[in-house]
């Protein structure tokens, strides 16, 4: 069953033959795991994605959450799934041992997500509870670790993240709820949050808000705000003035909850409790980024990989007219669609895209483990470094070409794709709010040019560089990949020529111009870094052709696929690098405004 | 309330002063016309919309038709919609004075089509009756005419258009639906038909089927299939055996039941009426299809206009966070975030899409008025040439690229356009439909590229380029416009290269190599023809500011969206045709076949 929504052999190449994820347990961090660890692990999370999941895809979309009289009733297969999880110790398996967890590398960890979300992306409960315990656990007191981390990585209480309010969305220094403190050290709060997943259910004992908000008193800005831990239910069983507002009802990932709630709003009765210092929660925070963003970069692989292997399953059964070239054979048999070019493309493309994305993700993630665990200290800066540089990619191609992918699928399907009989209407819906989803597309983007290429003198981009050096240096021993390790040389030399034009725009202090067509940037920047994973992955494949005789298949159809997205990907950062070098302002707002 | 959906501004530049409408009034089909007759249909389309349309937009979507005991029942808006649309004159309104039509030209009817399709597109049912009662006006005998134009005019009986089979789908020469003559001249139907539009519904009195099918003894494909009308119920009110089967649910365009019919299948009962001559069936059918599919790419086009002015409004609206170069002024308020931009890039996407897409839907449709009814035969021969040609790019750029404009709009809300809160949720799923309606986009492009490009020796592609190379000329003698003039003249030698090298593969007679990467070819051919309607809005704002002070912001944002269009879109060409002039073939089968 695995197969209609992910493909094991594929995550197997990727971990253990391209990312070589054996490899961590050299350090001290990781020590304890063997590659038996981790794919047990796999199993775990495959065997809950298959019986507790998948099926449930359909039916858990149906039958969104609805809020009366206060209270969130979610779909009841929600329950046996958290438990499930929570037994498993999946939610906090990459925590540390004194927390609870299993030390487990982020690398797996991205897996076990892939394969979850792949299988139900409806049901995304758990990785919001590990994203807001790993908050408490990297900077609540030893208290608040001890109250919340258990029976939350247990998978009993729901997690959540409170940053966006009404007024300010995506600009959080203009967050204005605000926190009063008390005699006891505890804080009484007043605010709204909006958008707020899982923010109530009833799968879920207690719900454990992480929220970011002021302290009377506190500077304007991001400077002025601090991070709480907030439950709904105090310890004593008592009701902490947490209001569901209100329920939104959304186009995808219906099963979720997105709720409107209110924070002191029935009795001004609602105390929160303080995380770390005061005024420190959004540098907190966005030290917890990079994992939230890998996150939603996974979700969309995950979603546009359940919808490949779903127009793939359909193009290579659906009969339907016959070759081009043999038109008027009318008697002959219609061939499955998979056999027409245009059918073929739309499915070579989602492959692309499926394991690009799943490459670089496993990429990213390795230079996370790597980052906080790696017992060389030169190695361990590196990686944070590409760490860094890589998040922002790795949240926005899987997303934004994700829902290409997505579309193409449904595609695939003719008007069959439209309608509810197949699962990939569902998810074309549930990917849309991916680019939206912890940073949106331009947000990432200006982070990625505005942020990340310059940091450190443009070091991280020096990284980046070697590292593809390294691939493109091993693909020229092979003779099939000399063209494309070429290509991919070329490829960042013309990044990098455009690269300069922009910065040299900083350098004249325009910021907005700077930043103007960042999203046209992160197009070009992503389409380099996942050619650099494609030819990186092909390298592993014609290794293994010259060395045995094992899955020819598979590795001939990922150098197949390398060329395909060096053939129809690759040119499309012509047309980019042409804007992107182009003096012609247009978007900027003048004296004279444009009315539109 | 008109303009949260459409611009009446706009639509009064494209039609007279761009595509001068007017001047069809000197051809003797149109002569009863003036502008007046026009602008009177016009507003009468526009209270219909407004009205009785608009208003239902969530309502319809959210109480989709439902087949309960084989009745199929509509929403209630469907039936006043209906009765005032067929009062209104509007659902025949082109066609011939003796068959109950105004004579009115398709280009007015286009704009009427673009209005009620952006006020409401799941209100889809009368574009449907005017297309199947147009194949009786036009290949029926006079007695079908009598017999059932004037009700389906009316709007008291809805039409429909059954093509597609369950094992067919797209391939139309493997129809099997069976007509057996009978000996007072009538048919005995059997089959089923798939994906029925309208197929059945308690709004219209009956439902009367354009139906393809083959005479027992039939030549196998496309030369063996015969038109009948099967009317639902017969002339005595008696039951024809038409059954539906299911009712399919769907993304989008909810408001339309889409269903599966059977035919004879309930009692062997069904009657049909042979309309034209045996085994003609496709031929008059491909004969309308350029109506439809004109009324398919307008529909794309409505979709995207609706989500476009939604997200317009909103982003003049919505404050959020200050300007990049003001990023530190934290007590200044937060700006509106069409001041973005990364936004106001996605607002001059949208725009640039719809108003582009609508400028080359009026093109295409006065090439067809000209070539059905210009009283100059080379002319009219011409306009038959160029309506041919630009008939595909017309279906499918409104759709394929309004897929992207809607999902822009739907970035443009952030959160908020995940959900139902606001319509562009809807939008983007509506609009997923109009690249498979009517030839998928993959058809559409072995269409443009098999048969258009190459027929008459060329002749359509040499007389565009001269239509072209006309707006080249006037844009010339513009300081502002001359850059983009040779632009286009440069883009236009691009693609002619790119279709020369085509053209010899298909001298070699490989026909699948040919055409295998023809959807490419598609978006490079449209991206020239749009860049050309773009040019010549601006040709006509650009005489427009020099001649008068009226209206200099509504002509400014022209020229600009002309600029956006070729600094942003048009770039996309360069990767385009370097895929197609590349030897690499990756799509089409070999003998040792990819395994994917």
């Amino acid at each position: 069953m695995a197969n209609h929504f992910f493909n094991k052999r594929n995550v197997d190449f990727l971990l253990y033959e391209v990312h070589d994820a054996e490899s961590l347990t050299k350090h001290t961090r990781f020590a304890d795991h063997t590659k038996e660890t981790f794919d047990m692990t796999i199993d775990a999370a495959t065997q809950i994605a298959d019986n507790l999941m998948f099926p449930f895809v359909k039916d858990v979309d149906k039958n969104q959450p609805e809020l009366k009289d206060g209270q969130v009733t979610v779909h009841p297969a929600i329950k046996d799934y958290l438990k499930a999880l929570g037994e498993s110790g999946i939610i906090g398996a990459d925590f540390d041992y004194e927390d609870g967890g299993a030390q487990m590398p982020v690398t797996i960890t991205s897996i076990l997500g892939y394969i979850l979300m792949a299988a139900n992306n409806g049901m995304m409960f758990t990785g919001l509870t590990a994203g807001a315990a790993r908050l408490i656990a990297s900077f609540g007191s030893q208290e608040l670790k001890d109250t919340y981390i258990p029976n939350m990585i247990s998978g009993k209480w729901q997690g959540t993240m409170c940053l966006t309010e009404p007024q300010a969305g995506s600009s959080l220094s203009d967050i204005t709820s605000t926190a009063e403190p008390l005699e006891d050290g505890t804080y009484k709060i007043r605010g709204q949050k909006v958008f707020i997943s899982a923010g109530d259910h009833d799968a879920a004992d207690n719900i454990i808000h992480l929220f970011l908000g002021r302290i009377k008193g506190a500077p304007l800005g991001t400077k002025g705000i601090s991070l709480f831990v907030i439950p709904k239910f105090r310890l004593d069983g008592t009701d902490n003035d947490v209001t569901s507002m209100g329920i939104y009802h959304k186009l995808g990932q219906k099963g979720v909850p997105a709720m409107h709630l209110g924070f002191g709003d029935k009795n001004d009765d609602c105390i929160g409790y303080l995380v770390g210092e005061p005024n420190k929660g959004l540098n907190y925070m966005f030290q917890m980024m990079n994992e939230a963003r890998i996150g939603v970069g996974i979700t969309g692989a995950s979603i546009a990989s359940a919808a490949y292997y779903a127009s793939l399953e359909y193009a290579k059964e659906r009969p339907q007219s016959r070759r081009l070239n043999q038109k008027h054979a009318l008697d002959a048999p219609q061939i499955p669609i998979i056999q027409h070019p245009d059918v073929k493309r739309m499915l070579l493309f989602q492959k692309a895209v499926v394991e690009g994305s799943l490459s670089l993700l496993l990429e990213t993630s390795k230079f996370f483990d790597l980052s906080e665990a790696s017992d060389d200290p030169e190695e361990k800066e590196n990686a944070h470094l590409m760490l860094e540089l890589l998040t922002p990619i790795a949240k926005t191609f899987p997303c934004e070409y994700g829902m290409k992918a997505t579309s193409d699928a449904v595609q695939c399907f003719g008007g069959y794709g439209f309608t509810e009989d197949f699962p990939v209407e569902q998810y074309y819906r549930d990917i849309r709010i991916t680019p939206i989803y912890e940073g949106t597309t331009g947000i990432q983007s200006q982070d990625l040019l505005g942020r990340k290429v310059p940091m450190a003198g443009g070091k991280a981009t020096m990284l980046l560089t070697k590292e593809v050096g390294k691939t493109v240096m091993a693909a020229l021993q092979f003779d099939e990949l000399k063209r494309y390790a070429l290509l991919l040389k070329d490829e960042g030399e013309r990044l990098q020529k455009v690269t300069m034009h922009l910065l040299s725009i900083a350098g004249t202090g325009d910021v907005e111009r700077f930043l103007s067509d960042a999203t046209l940037y992160m197009e070009m920047f992503s389409l380099n870094v996942v050619a650099w994973q494609w030819l990186k992955q092909a390298v592993v494949a014609k290794q293994k052709l010259i060395t045995s005789n094992d899955d020819t298949e598979f590795y001939e159809s990922k150098i197949h696929t390398m060329k395909y997205f060096f053939h129809y990907e690759i040119p499309k950062t012509q047309g980019l690098a042409t804007r992107l070098m182009d003096e012609e302002v247009l978007t900027i707002m003048t004296e004279k405004e444009i009315v539109m």
